[in-house]
Order: structure tokens, then C-alpha cells, then sequence
């Protein structure tokens, strides 16, 4: 049995992983959870799932919440609620599925306290890889990857040595507005923006998707996660989101992971690794039914914010803290429609331009760079 | 170093692995090497390479060669002379690359004197894989699969454990013949035959290949290098052979091999297995310049010889030493010009449906089995 501690679980990935629970109540079991303010969801998972813990964002919450479930369940609420699910005692393994850098110091924690850690929260690699992977090495812990672009290399690696490694591929499927040039991105809307073709995901990476991003982010993780320098990490379109991602050896042989696309098998993966476990529910890949499979250039100055990502991942220190933050803000700020979509890069590049880096920040610096940065974008808005 | 007894060193997959061999001196050495009457190649790789053993198919070119080169080198022949360099003392592996089911004998031999065998001659799987694969498991001997699609299921399934896999599949470029209707192959010519679209290979593999004949002989082989039953394995046609072949896990992961056709590429991997080493002359996959991949269903009907090929598989004992040996008299006489195409799938059939099947059959059964199935096949000629 495998002891979960959730973190975000009233969110897309969150929601999956507690499909994935259902399906398997022989190997997992919820032993913790965090979520924001659901409560209606998160009433629900308790009842099914009766976790040992539970964390929300509001004091209010977690005391309507004590009075309603008077079991042996412990409420808390917070950051020091979403700390304490990350170290919860009983807790094999944390999935990290919060959004945005809010992620970070739990994340931390939990590795302080030997977790195992699936991280579907990219930006706290983004914001802090050096950090994350330096305490991971020290600790002798797995950073297990969730995103399915970095479950598929790391599916792709099993057996193989990083010496051989030439490159990645991760692919793009393009998000909502693979179509339209930059032009025609003036006029788009927050509903387009928030109709992706391939994945339904959360609000804050549809956009992230929308904007390439995501994909910047990705690449960012990426350099983290398996250690590499950003000219070993392309990106290329893939309109299907089959091909998940590829890596390539320097006997020229690349190794591909496809699937249809399902986030519940790189969710399972990182839970059951190094094993692998059925999954019954999920679609199998048909190649014949789809048909074709399409491959084109990712063009930088059409996707600027991959530029940018670039950009700021070769530059390191605080640069990334600063994509992330801005690019947060901006988001948000598009998604309460202050702003039009393609004033998200503009934010970022602003934000970028101004910062003076700081060289292997210590947390403190970072969350000092990430409140500033955030604070900057508002008086642009 | 590693020291190569390479049988069948002037076919296509011979001359390539001596391209590989002239790439890495400082890692492979030619210890041995076998060939049929091409005695011209053979003076030139003797001089290029030094092997300390040569064996060729007659008497009289074998002593020819002994009067040319006077120094250390040993020259013998014939089918005892394929045996000694298969069992060679001094080489770590045994490439065997001999064309049709004459490979059997010296590959046994070779395994018997715990060679390690890469093996590109998939008669031998196909006549008698119990026979092979009993042997490798009693005598703790790999063996390693240079076919590309074999090599790419092999390398997919590194640090994977094959209780997780579903199944195979196997990708087909679909032959010189892929658009062409069964009414059509009627009028087919042997230069249209051999005319492959996207390898460059041996004649007999060519026409395998239009039959599709290859590809069940493929099958028949995977159910024997992977230990799996042929419900777990599929073809699909994939007309562009950049997918080598997939396999997918009962997650609905699937792992894909992937790369540009280049035989060098699975030769070295089967040579320096579990390691990679560098391969700098092959050309780098280009997803965006191949633009698009496609896949369709291998349509059965159309390929009888496939069909044939899973018939024979399932049914097992000699069945499948029926279909290889009826398959090679066929596809000789076709080489002859003695039939027309249409022709080989027929003889097969017929020299299958007259055989009573002998299960578990020993060498000697099997080698009575295919030189009685060559007659009765030379009959119909």
C-alpha cells in the first residue's frame, strides 16, 4: 500500500490522481490532501476517501469543515496546512499539484522529511530547480515528474545512461492558437484562450499553453530534472499530443513515449514507479485510427514566450524566478480580463528587461524576487 | 575490445558491420569472418581488417586464398567451415548474418561454446527458435536482435519488465509492392520487385518484403526473442519505416523506437549491448523535415503470405519450418525468373497444407523437414 499526501486535489491533476486511487484501493491510499476553496469537492473526497488530513486555504473553511466531520480527521488550513500535508508522517509519497510557486517551500519540506516527491507543479522547478534537485540529492530523493512531456523522457531513459543521451525533443501540440499569426492574436478572447484541442487542463496552464509558455516552463523543468544544458532541449510541434515527448542517443537511435493523451498514466507512473500498473480504464493507443502524425518547426519569434523561457533558463540565477512571477501575474491578470492575451509576453519581457540577477539565490531571495517581480507587474497593469 | 566472428561478411548487413568495425578500432576487432563466392570483397577485407580465421563456401576458392596470403591466417570452408568460424575461440560474439536457415547449425554451435550471438538471420529463429532459445537459456547466452524492428522492441523495453507489456507492434514499411492491388501483382517484374522503397537490403530480404513475407517471419521471430504468444503481436503498415517498431504496457504507455534507416544503427547496438557507443556518421532523425508519419492497417488479404506466417506460427512444431523453407525455394525461383511473384505465396501455401505437422521437433526432424519441403516446392517449379 502506498501512502499519498495530495497536494491541490480538487484540481485537474488532483482530481485524476483520486480516479486513479478509486481504481486501485489495493496499492494507494489518500492519507493526506490540500485544496484552495472547493469545499463543496472537498466535503466529497473526504467521505469517499477519508484522508488522516486535510488542509484548506481559509481558517473559516477549515472550521466549518472540524465541525462537520468529527472523526479522527486532523484540519488545517494555509501555508502552514499545505506544509504539514507535505510532511504528513504517514505519507509514502507527495504529489506536488498546486499551482504556481506557492509550491515551492512545501515541496522543500516534504524533501527535508525523505518524501518522494511527483511534481506536477512546474513552477517550483522553474522558480527554484537548484534548490529542489541539490536538496533531492542530499536527501537521496526521487523527483518523480508528472507532467506528461517529462514522464515520457523519463519513461524513455529507463535503462539507459545519461552519457548517451544527445538530446530531447519535447513536444508542443501548439495550444488554442496554433493557427492564428501574431496579428491575429490582438483580438483573441479568454474563452478561445481557454479551449485547448488536445488536453482539458486548469485555467492557469490552458493559458500557459496558449501562449507557449508551458512549454518554456517545460524546458526550464526539464534542465532540472535531468540535469542537462538548454542546447540538449528542443522543442518541436506536434499537433496530436501522441508522441509525448522523444529523447535521442549519440548512436542516433531516439526513443519515443506516446499515448493517447490521458494524465492519468504519467500520474500513475510517478506513483507506481519504478512498477508499472494496469490501467483498465485507460484508451489504448491507435495508431491506424489516427492516421497521421504531424511534425513541424517551433518558430520563436511567432512564440515569443519560448524565446523568453530560453532566454532566462541560459541566463539562470533569479531570471527564471522573474519569468515565472511575471508570467503568473500576467496570467491572472489576463484570466480577470484586465488585460488582452498578447500583453501576457509583453508583462514578462518587461519584468525580464528590469531585473538585475542574482546569482544562486537562497530562498530568500527567491520569494523576495518572485513578491517583487509580482508587485512590479501590477503597476503595469 | 571486443573480438567479432562475423558469418556472411559480403551481404549488406556484413559490409556495414565492417563499416562499423573501420569506425571504432579502438572497440571492435574482426576475429572471423565467413562468405559465400564474392572471393574479391573477401581479399579486401582480409587485407583491410587482418581476421585470424576466414571460411568460404568452396574448396578450391579457399585454397586459392591460402596461396595469396601467406601469414597466420586460417582458411577453411564449407558448411564445417561456417561452424568453426561460428565457434571461433577467440570472439566475444557471433554476428550472424548468413542468409536462410543454413544459419541454424553453426548459430547452435555457437551457443553451445557460449558465444554471445547477434543474430540478422531470421531463419534460424523462424526453423527452430524452440531449439535456439533453449539452448541461449540453458547456457546463459544472449541473444541479440540486429533486425530493426527487433532491436528497436528490444531497446523499448529496456528497464521495463515484460510481465507489464500487452503487446507488440510491429511496423511495416508495406514493400516494393505497398500500392499495388493483389490483381496488380499479376504483372510485377524482379527489378520492380527489388526495388525497395526505403532500405537498401540483400535481394532475398527485398522480396520478403514485397511478399510481406519478412514481416511474418518477423512475427514468427519476436514470438521467440520475447517469449510471447502472436495474440500480443500486431503489424501495422507505416509506410515512412521511421517508427522501427512500439511496444505497449498494460498502463496504455506505449515506447517507440525511432530513427532514420540505417542497418549501422541496431548492428552497433546488438554489438556493444547493454552500452551505446557513438555513431557519428549516421544522419540525425529530423521529425520537421519528415513532416509528417502514417499509419495504416495491415491488411491481411492482400498480404497472404503474412497471414500464412501467423497461421504457421500458431499452429507451431515444423509449420514454421515449412513456411521458411518453402519461402526460400519460392523466392529463389522467383530470383531465377522461373515463376512470376504471385507465384511464391501460392507454392507456399501449398507445400503447408500437404505437411503433417511434427511438434517438438529435434534438429534432425527439422532439417529433414525443410530439405523435403525444398524437393517437394522444386516440383511444382
Amino acid at each position: 500500500m502506498k501512502y499519498i499526501s495530495l497536494l491541490g486535489a480538487t484540481g485537474s491533476i488532483g482530481t485524476q490522481t483520486l480516479e486513479l486511487i478509486r481504481e486501485h484501493p489495493e496499492q494507494f491510499q489518500l492519507a493526506a490532501l490540500t485544496a484552495g476553496k472547493n469545499i463543496e469537492l472537498v466535503r466529497k473526497i473526504i467521505s469517499e476517501f477519508q484522508p488522516q488530513l486535510v488542509s484548506v486555504q481559509t481558517k473559516e473553511d477549515c472550521e466549518a469543515l472540524r465541525g462537520e466531520f468529527s472523526s479522527g480527521i486532523k484540519f488545517v488550513y494555509g501555508e502552514e496546512g499545505l506544509v504539514e500535508a507535505a510532511v504528513f508522517g504517514q505519507a509514502d509519497i507527495v504529489l506536488n499539484a498546486v499551482i504556481g510557486s506557492v509550491g515551492l517551500f512545501p515541496t522543500l519540506q516534504a524533501i527535508e522529511a525523505g518524501k518522494k516527491i511527483a511534481i506536477a507543479n512546474k513552477e517550483t522547478l522553474v522558480t527554484a530547480g537548484h534548490l529542489v534537485m541539490a536538496a533531492a540529492r542530499k536527501k537521496n530523493v526521487d523527483i518523480l515528474p508528472v507532467d506528461s512531456e517529462h514522464s515520457a523522457i523519463f519513461q524513455c531513459l529507463q535503462g539507459e545512461e545519461m552519457k548517451d543521451l544527445s538530446r530531447l525533443l519535447i513536444t508542443a501540440s501548439g495550444g488554442s492558437f496554433r493557427d492564428l499569426t501574431r496579428e491575429e492574436l490582438e483580438f483573441v478572447t479568454l474563452e478561445q484562450a481557454l479551449n485547448h484541442p488536445n488536453w482539458s487542463m486548469g485555467s492557469k496552464i490552458t493559458i500557459d499553453s496558449a501562449t507557449m509558455m508551458n512549454k518554456g516552463l517545460e524546458v526550464i523543468e526539464a534542465h532540472w530534472l535531468f540535469d542537462l544544458p538548454y542546447d540538449k532541449i528542443d522543442v518541436i510541434l506536434h499537433r496530436e499530443s501522441i508522441i509525448h515527448s522523444l529523447v535521442e542517443f549519440h548512436d542516433s537511435s531516439v526513443i519515443a513515449q506516446l499515448g493517447t493523451p490521458d494524465m492519468r498514466v504519467p500520474i500513475q507512473y510517478a506513483l507506481t514507479y519504478p512498477e508499472r500498473l494496469p490501467l483498465q480504464s485507460a484508451k489504448r493507443l491507435n495508431l491506424v485510427e489516427i492516421g497521421e502524425l504531424h511534425f513541424e518547426k517551433m518558430d520563436m519569434d511567432r512564440y515569443r514566450c519560448l524565446y523568453l523561457a530560453y532566454e532566462a533558463g541560459r541566463r539562470g540565477g533569479t531570471m527564471p524566478t522573474v519569468l515565472n512571477a511575471a508570467n503568473e501575474a500576467a496570467v491572472n491578470a489576463f484570466l480577470e480580463q484586465k488585460i488582452p492575451f498578447i500583453r501576457i509576453e509583453e508583462l514578462i519581457e518587461k519584468a525580464l528587461e528590469r531585473h538585475h540577477v542574482i546569482d544562486n539565490p537562497d530562498l530568500s531571495a527567491i520569494r523576495e524576487v518572485d513578491g517583487e517581480t509580482r508587485r512590479y507587474v501590477h503597476t503595469l497593469l
